[in-house]
């Protein structure tokens, strides 16, 4: 379970490292329709604006989000690139499933598969799922050790704030 | 282990249902060298001719083996469509490591990330690892109980017999 530090808000953040499969689960809320969100997920221009935690900057390098597609990004820091990532486009089923393959360049040879589903809990808001396995637990550890909730909490927050602005 | 009968070779594959994690490791020899392994992997052509068990065809639909890219075949008995699959290209190493993703579209919500490793043995004989993993220990039973060993260890017995041709 996470035990990030989180903005007030009903909308938590849930991060549970699996014992079953080398693998995270993340579930979240958000206050937006399904539509609204899965765009947030699949178009570039949004998608820049709230990946990853509030110190970097995602520079889209390539964005073809369509099942048979791949994407690849940039993260910086004042304007310098730290990192870069990379990966396929399995599946993109509209508001519902999106499936996608996930490597950061400084460990080349880990991959994680990332499926995220997206449910309609009514009232205008939306449940995502995201489940990432990797190959082996030594990567998923090493994912967990890189930081990645807080990425993922700070991601979640900008999200929010784009959603509210419409 | 493989229990799957095979025919009289010193190159025998090995099917590992593994137990930690919801996979399947195939370890495989050929009697080939690494680049001449690798095509007939990548090449549509060459790979119709020797994936899956004797008694299916295989029609390729799209491929574009290079990072990023993607492949859809079907598989046909007598000429009927049994079957189809299809799939990302996450990496493209030449003559080193394939990584791709793979759903038969019956259980669309299935998906197995696949790492293929080549290693160059030496006197012209390369052995191949693959490991894929799925995102639950059901769907990895579901998919050995499907017959997948019968289709892996014939259809690297047809590669045996594209690789002599030379």
């Amino acid at each position: 379970m996470t035990t990030s530090p989180q903005q007030d808000s009903r909308n938590r953040t849930e991060v549970v490292v699996l014992e079953e499969v080398p693998g995270v689960r993340i579930t979240r809320d958000f206050d937006a329709p399904v539509e609204r969100v899965f765009r947030a997920w699949t178009d570039p221009d949004q998608f820049r604006r709230w990946i990853g935690p509030r110190d970097l900057d995602t520079a889209i390098e390539h964005w073809e989000a369509r099942t048979g597609g791949s994407w690849r990004y940039a993260a910086r820091r004042h304007g310098e690139e730290i990192a870069r990532f990379y990966g396929s486009f399995h599946e993109v089923r509209p508001n519902e499933r999106l499936v996608q393959t996930f490597t950061w360049e400084g460990a080349p040879d880990g991959v994680s598969l990332e499926v995220l589903t997206l449910e309609d809990l009514g009232n205008g808001r939306t449940r995502t799922v995201g489940l990432s396995v990797l190959q082996s637990f030594e990567e998923r550890d090493a994912m967990i050790a890189s930081g990645m909730e807080t990425g993922v909490v700070e991601g979640f927050e900008k999200l929010d704030e784009l959603l509210t602005e419409g």
